[in-house]
């Protein structure tokens, strides 16, 4: 059991002025929206038959599986996503809705216990390829959406199709010499099967997790052995990826034992994917695993990841590059990435109890996760650039992956229901507990009712975290004797506390303001941070940032677009030393503010293509937004990274 | 005939200390190197079996056709460089080898003219697919080797096998309805046809070449046709680049009719090809031909070109991609497009008399084709980019074929014999003349024999133009009354000009300073050009370079390398009013100068990735050398634009 853990959904009510509205909107859009995507009944959208599929697999149509390998996932993140929708907010004609996939889902499962329409409705042999199959990845998506639905309607039914496809697998994969010793191309049923361990307390879901990440990456390769198999067989080979890296399959952070993997390297879904797994199952039972996992974070955090917490440098493989490698114009920043790495940050902070993991997922939720679903709930970023020069994205096919403007649906639409699955579930985001301690990892506002030193205590969260810098905390019932953990984030310049009106010294230690008392109904603790903008620049071992600066305020990262500051935004040059003042954004944007720098224009046009003359400057005002909602307007360029004056 | 036609190899001798010791080398290594890679003796590089192709061809050996359908043009073009260099240095054992080369090409020519290694060894259907086939290209290489090895050597044998290939496509190809109303995907015949035509007097060969021009990009495209023929036939489709672009065959510029073409689209090579076609047989009867051609042209040089004389800014489809858009550290900039760059400056000022088009003819020579080849004749880029981290180059896919060293050989190798014909046959690009005008082009010491006025006269160029400017030219011979037009270049400040040692005035009108007079022999004109270091700017429409400078001198653009600056050049500042100093080269890079400017380096290491930390700021020097030299010493980094202080 980790230190601190999440709480469950349903007993954090989020009322918080700049995210109840996301929520709504995903719950009251979203939601139905995905639905109809899946069901191919949205306008002018690639197609998914998703659900198709389903009813193909379940004899209710006739037709071919249609899709990616792994588009049942899709129908079980939405599933995931409904869950904690109905685990907040009842709702029976969801719930019937949620009924009806579900009963599709045991439509779709084998007698085995087997589940995956790619590989029963195309007539390929189960397990034949798991390097590519996708057919873990699915189960454990469907683990998470069975394990989410069970704890929001107490119901067995999509829980018992988990477990059976569980079971199955364990029967077919482990140590014994009977059984088959590979492991996913893509991570995730590690995550699934420690949820599934923790909601049944079945031990033999954590021992099959773990041999996965074990036996991961050992040589002679599995995938090798299984290619060999193949060949054996008479079926087509598999060379996806097999040599994205300079070592066979570290595209699939398997080119060797997970233990040993010193960068994060390869797809950064799956690496993030894959070290959420080892800290689950590495907290459990194995420091060796947790330790590898820390390390590999670091790796990211210090050296691979972009400053709005996008993670994937490089589109050719949707995965990281290298150490210091962060191009602004192409890139992949993944929404799914920033999502896996928020969901390793909550796991790492919740076995470690250590801070900067909570700033690195404050970064990510702010920012890509944030910017990857549009403000009306029904467009979505798969890439997210740090500048885009729409010209480009149109008419460059090496930048085809970069769209200007944010997409009804993608024909692999693993993003759109990840970042669904993100906002419903965001109250298992804002609190951790142990059992005489709660952290508040999000100041957002909201209750939290828990237990803490054998009672139960609720909760108050107020403020305007955003645009103030400001957090209250009232014990609102209960009392106690337990410890509260305020982070202090990383990009706060000064912290100001009061405990029930009284002035005290903020003691940041290891990133948070640790207060232990002996806390009674009414007590209520009174923080403010300094959010004054700053103006944050790079290591300058990056190239692509050099006499540049980012504007940030609190957890948002700014940036600039061209409606609000004309064309050709690379001329702009903005004084770091400048007064920042704010502006109110518009409503359509949300409840953050707009920021306004001093600056200046350069123009140098007219002249031949190259010349002596020298660039005109005129002063100027650097209107900002939060990087968050860019391309909710017009579309237009966008730049994070702005030269220096 | 053009206005100004380039003089005969034979009637120009080089001896110059910037470029003579290139061309040796070209013609003592480079020669021999390149036979050796064609027959496959040349260890550690990919395989070329082009003469294999041949010897199999002519039934000297057994096997199978192998490389690209083009692979036998490397010949062809290694051929042409072998004839301008036995024109200007005749050597019996080199001609001998030749001629071993010339009946394998005379052996694998079919009874009807047809000739292409490719089709005919696969068995393929000539002219089945004449959008990739790439026939017409290796046609027109071969007529040019032919028309080369006619004027160097007086033979007739391999100029009868490209006539008897002419006369075969013109038997196939034509407006006739019994012909095929086809064009080649890859433009270059129209160049070979029109050689053919001036060295034969063979009207048809103009005709077939206008023919191919005008009848390309019409609608309905010949390319559908051709598909649909071939699925008729039950034949493989051919899908190669046909949607490149947003309008269908705009990479073959086969989208429109060559005369409504509004931007330089598509493939670089291709493109400039096609445009030198344009302007010989535009020049030859057809203004509209010659009008479009110049409208394209200036599209390239206003909006498309690097600062070094680089075309094709994307890698996919080693293409254009749209104004402006001229990215450092991904492009394409390949050797050969900026030697058909050269083609059409050269053609292009021979039909206008235009000064500004030698302007660019030079910038591309001694830019990037330099840069193309290294100093010891055996290394060749086909990318050539403004700036290089090879930890990149090394490790991301999107980047692979930006090399950071030059290569032995290319599987493609269409680079490395152009490069080559282009230094044994640079004598051509230097005077352009009239009957009573002669043109300096290029200021590169020779002494060139040709008929002016009515009478023949030898002129005798002296100078250092790189390092000093100064050009002096002598009528060593002869006498008359012609116009000497000597070119202004756009870089220079200013110029002092004598006539027999009397100072003139020297005015500049259209780029030249245009003496006419009754010229005596011993009449000498000295000409200085100031060649002081300029840094240059670029258009403001261009993202990459806002805020930085370019330092050139004279025809040459700069770069700094990381052997003499450190890595991390990104962080350089240069002062681009500071004094620049020159400083002598290293003997290996040849006969230019070094430069050094002032400047700083930013540091800001140690902190984390992200931090509001400013960079500490150091004075000082950084060493530049000319562009055409970087890459020949150390592995390392290289940037062209660096940023402003």
């Amino acid at each position: 059991m980790p230190k601190l853990n999440p709480l469950p959904l349903r007993d954090v009510r989020i009322d918080d002025p700049f995210w109840t509205g996301r929520i709504e909107t995903a719950r009251k859009t979203s939601i139905d929206y995905m639905w109809r995507a899946l069901n191919d009944e949205v306008e002018g959208v690639p197609p998914s038959r998703c659900l198709q599929n389903f009813r193909i697999a379940c004899g209710q149509e006739e037709g071919e599986f249609y899709g990616y390998r792994f588009q049942d996932s899709d129908l079980y993140k939405w599933l995931e996503a409904v869950a904690y929708s109905l685990e907040t907010c009842p709702d029976a004609a969801l719930e019937a809705r949620a009924e009806e996939a579900i009963a599709l889902i045991e439509g779709a499962q084998q007698e085995n216990g087997y589940l995956n329409n790619n590989v029963t409705l195309r007539g390929l042999r189960p397990w034949g390829d798991v390097m590519t199959g996708h057919e873990m990845y699915c189960a454990g998506h469907l683990m998470e959406a069975a394990v989410a639905y069970k704890k929001a309607t107490g119901k067995d039914n999509l829980l018992g199709v988990a477990c059976r496809f569980a079971d199955h697998i364990d029967s077919v994969f482990g140590p014994e010499e009977c059984k088959m010793h590979g492991y996913p191309g893509h991570q995730e049923i590690e995550l699934g099967l420690y949820k599934l361990y923790r909601v049944t307390g079945e031990e033999r879901y954590l021992k099959l997790a773990k041999y996965l990440l074990d036996t991961r990456g050992h040589q002679p390769y599995y995938y090798d052995l299984e290619s060999e198999q193949r060949a054996a067989l008479g079926e087509p080979p598999v060379k996806y990826f097999r040599d994205h890296g300079p070592e066979p399959y570290s595209y699939q952070q398997a080119h060797a034992p997970v233990r040993e993997q010193a960068h994060a390297v390869g797809h950064a879904v799956r690496e993030v994917y894959m070290l959420s797994g080892m800290v689950d199952v590495g907290d459990a039972c194995d420091d060796t695993l947790m330790e590898a996992a820390q390390r590999l974070y670091d790796d990211i955090e210090g050296t691979q990841m972009y400053v709005t917490g996008g993670i994937g440098s490089m589109g050719d493989g949707e995965a990281f590059s290298f150490p210091y490698d962060l191009p602004n114009d192409r890139m992949y920043n993944e929404t799914c990435a920033s999502i896996g790495l928020m969901m390793l940050c909550q796991r790492l902070h919740g076995a470690t109890g250590e801070a900067g993991y909570l700033d690195t997922l404050e970064r990510a939720l702010y920012n890509t996760v944030l910017a990857g679903v549009s403000m009306d709930g029904t467009g979505f970023f798969y890439v997210n650039p740090m500048e885009v020069w729409p010209e480009r994205s149109q008419k460059r096919h090496d930048l085809r992956d970069v769209k200007e403007v944010r997409q009804g649906w993608y024909g692999c639409a693993c993003c759109p229901p990840n970042v669904l699955r993100t906002l419903l579930g965001l109250g298992q985001y804002i609190y951790a507990a142990g059992d005489d301690r709660v952290d508040i990892g999000l100041y957002i506002n909201s209750s939290a009712t828990l237990t803490l030193g054998g009672g139960e205590v609720t909760l108050r969260q107020r403020g305007d975290y955003l645009r103030q810098g400001k957090a209250s905390i009232t014990v609102e019932q209960g009392s106690g004797t337990f410890t509260l953990g305020l982070r202090a984030p990383q990009w706060c310049h000064g912290v100001n506390l009061t405990i029930n009106g009284r002035q005290m010294a903020a003691t940041v230690a290891g990133g948070f303001i640790t207060l232990k008392r002996d806390w009674q109904a009414g007590d209520t603790v009174e923080v403010a941070f300094d959010v004054s903008p700053a103006f944050v620049r790079c290591d300058d071992r990056v190239p692509f940032n050099a006499g540049k600066v980012a504007l940030t305020r609190g957890p948002l990262v700014y940036c600039v677009e061209q409606c609000d500051n004309g064309a050709k935004l690379w001329n702009l040059l903005v004084n770091p030393t400048g007064a920042v003042s704010e502006t109110a954004l518009p409503d359509s944007l949300g409840l953050a503010t707009g920021l306004t720098a001093s600056g200046a224009r350069q123009s140098l046009e007219g002249a031949p293509l190259y010349t002596e003359d020298r660039p005109a400057l005129a002063e100027t005002a650097l209107r900002y937004v939060p990087y968050y909602c860019w391309g909710n307007r017009e579309k237009g360029e966008m730049m994070v990274w702005v030269r220096e004056r």
